[in-house]
């Protein structure tokens, strides 16, 4: 039996870096793909650049189509233009790419209640493609980004089995690995494992700043010592931290109470840390990053 | 005019990455490199891959240096062995290569000023070359390994200028970037771009086992969803906190004072960040990662 993918069209919202490696390896893998974008700007690049067979800055190029995926930023997939809403056809599986699933799924099942005519709560699927978010835009988007990557749908006891199939597929196809978990599970790990050390990074940029600032003489004269100084060790700690600023807002403000949990949880660690360098309590501090050490290979 | 590494020979203490490294870009730069090492089987190791022209754990092997370096872990450096100290030459300028400067200035000026006979405590220069840290023992050393890389010298109002201009000439050989500094602005900077970040990422690796735990459901059904879904992010900000525990205790027990300031600007950067999340200040928190985005490429 051939996949909801291969039958009907499938409508991707928004080109950027998901959007956009979606269309690409969905066409190579022999989909037809309509895309809808905000900008004329960006529908003639994305044209351009082949990224959909069709391309448009009307919400009309989404009819006809059995699945639509919402690539959008999370602050725009939390408050859609009404027209987008209006143009999902009605028999349509729905599902996003957003980095948090709770509030998505609680925003769409209201809006797709309240829109008569348009697709079934229960065809919404929330997911989460774990690819590589550190560029942004319609240059973005490349062949082979989901490759190996988890994808993560989060169904809910009224989700439609069929619905969850269809996705199922659309990310088997890409070479993703499929997961299911509970939405608040979600949210809560990737408040751990992803905004969580946004904020770790930033603040540790930020103390590097407040706490050093001695001038060095020598060769580089002027420059703080610190800046001179810092290696790998202080880059890969901080890449995260040092991204897109709007980005990490909106994963905060949308994964707001799972990232407050999260902060509680690192403050303890943390904590727990300082206090055996302030006690001098070597062998429990070795003890203690051991125990970091050996946790890590899990994460990777 | 030529340099004490070209007049007289070089003494390495240690063969680890550091030590090993310094013997094998020594010797192809013209030096005669001769090492003392702690037992017969890293001395034969170390012959085997030719990381000196004599290896051997008889600290008399130092006899007729003219430049000494201490490549030894922080724990041995402070705490070495009498007949070390007892054989190091009289006229000899000794170096080091620990991470820590200010209590191996104060040990060391305590120990030759005690050993009469043996060289000044005006020609001991403390210095730190910043060079990678991820493999250690006699299989470590690799030629280029200082290349482009900071040297940093903390010279005192006593040090000898001709001892200074030794270890630089011999850091410049190696292709280092030469530095000098306070050794008291030395260790607050490496406690906040190179011991802070351990302690940074143990953190975060023990709050994400702490708050996670989660079965998942679906292809690895059993596994911890945090462990499941952590990405490049998670890997690069645990990567240095996730590292030797010994060697990050030692950093931690050697430079407490600043590392214990470093923790205090960095609760106080982490606590701001959280207020604004818990605050639900969104503009600000969007300005704050602003700011951590502006200043990380200083730190490159």
């Amino acid at each position: 039996m051939t996949s909801l993918w291969q039958r009907e069209p499938v409508g991707v919202v928004g080109l950027g870096l998901i959007g956009g490696s979606l269309g690409l390896d969905l066409m190579a893998a022999g989909a037809r793909v309509r895309a809808l974008v905000h900008r004329p700007a960006t529908a003639a690049r994305a044209r351009e650049r082949g990224l959909a067979q069709e391309v448009s800055t009307d919400p009309a190029v989404l009819e006809g189509c059995g699945l639509v995926v919402l690539a959008l930023p999370l602050d725009r997939l939390l408050d859609p233009e009404p027209a987008l809403v209006a143009a999902l056809p009605g028999g349509a599986v729905i599902t996003d790419v957003g980095s948090v699933k709770g509030p998505v799924l609680r925003r769409w099942q209201e809006l797709l209640a309240a829109a008569g005519g348009g697709p079934r709560p229960s065809r919404f699927v929330a997911s989460h493609p774990m690819a590589g978010t550190a560029r942004a835009g319609v240059e973005a988007g490349e062949p082979g980004l989901f490759r190996g990557r988890p994808w993560v749908a989060t169904p809910e006891a009224g989700t439609d089995p069929a619905a969850l199939q269809a996705v199922r597929e659309l990310a088997e196809v890409l070479g993703a690995r499929w997961l299911c978990c509970d939405a608040e599970a979600h949210d809560r790990a990737v408040a751990l494992i992803s905004h969580l050390p946004v904020l770790v990074g930033a603040a540790l940029l930020q103390a590097a700043d407040a706490g050093g600032g001695e001038p060095c003489a020598g060769e580089d004269a002027g420059a703080g010592l610190e800046r001179a100084l810092a290696s790998s060790g202080f880059a890969d700690t901080t890449r995260v931290g040092g991204g897109n600023p709007e980005l990490g807002m909106l994963m905060a403000r949308t994964n707001r109470v799972a990232l407050l949990e999260a902060l509680g949880h690192y403050r303890h660690s943390l904590a727990s840390l300082e206090a055996m360098v302030a006690g001098e309590q070597w062998l429990e501090l070795r003890q203690s990053l051991e125990l970091s050490h050996r946790l890590r290979p899990d994460f990777l």
